[in-house]
């Protein structure tokens, strides 16, 4: 077994931020570490939380951590910064305010750039929370802006998934365009002491009114003042409402099956992107010389790579 | 030669836009008709133009093409929709200010959205600026609200990249930040009849100051009102002029290899991730019965594909 993954399965809390500048870098031991780290995942509570910009995702967060940690939940955050060139910036600033929580150390807080993660802001994110999930975390927050199909796409981790919105912003239906609706699993009204509130109630009702699916489950929409500390404890029942639904529906067995699947896909697309891009660089003058355009010599390199394998492959499967 | 193909070469306006929905819809013939467009791309003038929500972009290359048209040049727009949760909205509606052109043949307009664009909207857009090139327009604008990393990485195929900030909007800062300022070649002030045109000015100018490798180019300011027609031809007269540096001084050489090269990469990249995707369709059964966790798989599977192949492929240079 790879040092660090031994270090992180003790609970070492150094090992855990190596692992993840590993990741973040995409250090050549990542793949045995990982594989190394996977049969002791599976047992944290992954909640996602999004929200346009303003929303008071991080004061919520932030409450959050504080209530989760007075039930002596161990807690990780896994914050993405979307790295905006416009809104970026701001984003960040507001990690300043759980600096708080880090002298807890059953509290771990990380953010994750779209800079400096080498193999892709996605694909970084979740082995991110892999990790932290090996490590013995109870429950990881992953906090997203949800500016892009990259942040959608990682809030497809969650188990549970909460929209934050405010009064007076106008998210509603934004948030009914853009598709959250379909990976949403509750709602967040923040800031619930502003005027506006019953309306904007009433419109994400008329909202899941229209949207189908939900038959089973219909996302609550609970009222939150993260500002005042109000509806926290009521926000993580919901939750908790949500983890019973997904346990006795089979609803999350076929979440999680469907993950896996899909994580399987995008850890081989990722291999072969390193490899591919290996190949490029070491073939670089061979590729450069070419006569052919580059759509037809990338349709003869695929071909010969793949050539009569793909049959073969799975069926021995002794050796994988 | 794939019928589209040669339509397109004769100026078919109905075929540029099927050739457009093929390549979004990631069509079976896609590498065959870009292939056959190949040889034709490479003589227009790609000038991008980014900048944050509100700076006026639109309004500004609605501008444009009304200029360039009065200079007798065809011009295609490929403008990118980040399709943002919260934001992709307004960014659509804008295109409804550019109907007018609708009537001219011209000029070709297409919004490029993340939704839709099956082989990514980086690859996709792409390949739609190279149809576009292919069909015989002199200019094609590409515009982008600069949001993410792929955006970004979209200018980067612009042989002018020309960055559009306002007054009072604290843009400057962000742009610094979020590495813009290494791929701006141009700055525009728009709505540069507002106060705080002199500060914002001023404030561009130490921060290229700051920044280095402006010896030979340094990306000039120019102060436009979009909305009042004062200044466009200016700013065309600066794309020139920028032009006229790539050519002089060889950077516009090296940066049409640069994309070239990274061009080559991507679309093996783009068949290769379409290929694998296929297999794993294919083999899910097998593969979700393995009993090797997913990165262990990954790397295996990968070595397989790539067993002793990578010396031999570019050796045979007769086949490719």
């Amino acid at each position: 077994m790879h040092m660090l993954a031994e270090q992180i399965l003790q609970k070492d809390i150094r090992a855990l931020a190596r692992a993840i500048t590993y990741v973040e870098n995409d250090h050549e031991d990542k793949l045995a570490l990982m594989s190394d780290l996977y049969p002791a995942t599976g047992k944290a509570r992954c909640i996602g939380i999004t929200g346009a910009p303003g929303a008071g995702k991080s004061t919520f967060v932030n409450r959050l951590i504080d209530y989760l940690r007075s039930l002596d939940l161990r807690v990780a955050v896994c914050a993405i910064d979307p790295t905006s060139p416009f809104s970026g910036g701001a984003i960040l600033g507001d990690r300043v305010r759980m600096a708080k929580h880090f002298t807890d150390p059953k509290v771990f807080i990380r953010s994750m750039g779209t800079r400096g993660s080498l193999g892709g802001l996605s694909r970084t994110t979740k082995d991110v929370i892999k990790i932290m999930d090996a490590f013995g975390f109870d429950v990881i927050l992953i906090e997203t802006v949800g500016v892009g199909q990259s942040e959608l796409d990682i809030m497809k981790v969650a188990d549970t998934t909460a929209v934050v919105v405010t009064p007076g912003s106008g998210d509603v239906i934004q948030v009914f365009k853009a598709g959250i609706m379909e990976i949403a699993d509750l709602f967040v009204i923040n800031k619930a002491d502003l005027p506006g509130v019953g309306p904007l109630h009433a419109q994400i009702n008329a909202m899941l009114d229209l949207a189908k699916d939900h038959e089973a489950w219909r996302p609550p929409v609970k009222r939150v003042s993260a500002a005042k500390n109000e509806g926290i404890a009521e926000f993580w029942a919901a939750c908790e409402a949500h983890a019973a639904y997904l346990l006795e529906s089979g609803e999350g067995m076929k979440r999680r099956r469907r993950n896996k699947e899909r994580e399987i896909l995008e850890i081989i697309q990722d291999e072969a992107s390193r490899r591919i891009e290996q190949f490029f660089i070491e073939e670089k003058e061979h590729i450069a010389a070419s006569s052919l355009d580059p759509y037809t010599l990338a349709a003869r390199l695929v071909d010969k790579w793949f050539q009569n394998q793909e049959k073969e492959i799975m069926q021995k499967n002794g050796e994988l």
